[in-house]
């Protein structure tokens, strides 16, 4: 249902297709935080690190380098964590209605008691459809939803 | 560096690892713009529909069924959408610093050109060590740095 563009007539959809090599979250954290949520994502969610590129302009008035990019993945899914500097044009609030991460594991509980110790906070926990599900705070303010892995039962529609 | 639990010692490291099956950002758009929103993120940026859920519930009372969950694929990325219902739990706005969904391709002025005529708004453009640049915020409020693919110089140091 693409948009009609009223000055041309030409819709998005129209235009030429752009093909994508990659899709990442990019979570920004307070500065110098990133350093320490890279480490917390990590030992709790067992992230593995794939890259990370440091500020050098910061390097010499500040012990902790801010971290411009540490690039993780969790499941085979990349997604970056990055600190917020002051001067950077990033927005501190993405205004969309909010992003949740969804974790899809066969150790609900074992994964919430992780996320709790290594200091998240419990929003919600109980019993779904599909098994047990916890919602949780990391440190940083980030929501992860941690499931057992959904099951494929739903049809496309549209 | 797992952070010391001061009750019994133990710290989130020491607990059993626990493995995931998938990450996916789950994004909550306000009801009933779901529905729109994927039709957005499938012309404008390519995604593909996996599966969608739609809420059996909502049917009755109203045309467009809520949905519970729209699973969409970008780059081989799964990430989902869903309409936020007022009774539903989910936290309105993730108290994060922001998440920025970073897409990259060769192609980002093309990207940014159907982007914009799918009824995205350009927040910055310009060009970066990397090449062009751009990011814009979508009809639901969700921001996208849309880039050429990263380079791997970085190293690891943690």
């Amino acid at each position: 249902m693409a948009q009609q563009d009223p000055q041309n007539g030409a819709s998005e959809a129209t235009l030429p297709a752009v093909s994508f090599a990659a899709l990442k979250p990019h979570l920004f954290v307070e500065a110098p935080k990133a350093n320490v949520a890279v480490a917390f994502y990590k030992n709790v969610f067992g992230a593995e690190e794939v890259s990370r590129t440091l500020n050098p302009k910061r390097k010499a008035d500040q012990e902790i380098p801010h971290v411009l990019s540490a690039e993780l993945k969790i499941a085979g899914s990349l997604f970056l964590v990055a600190d917020t500097v002051d001067d950077s044009a990033t927005p501190v609030k993405s205004g969309g209605n909010g992003v949740v991460f969804a974790l899809e594991t066969d150790d609900v509980e074992g994964a919430i008691a992780k996320a709790v110790k290594g200091g998240a906070v419990v929003d919600i926990e109980g019993a779904s459809g599909e098994g047990r599900v916890g919602k949780v705070t990391d440190p940083y303010g980030y929501v992860w939803q941690i499931s057992a892995p959904l099951k494929k039962d739903a049809e496309v529609v549209a």
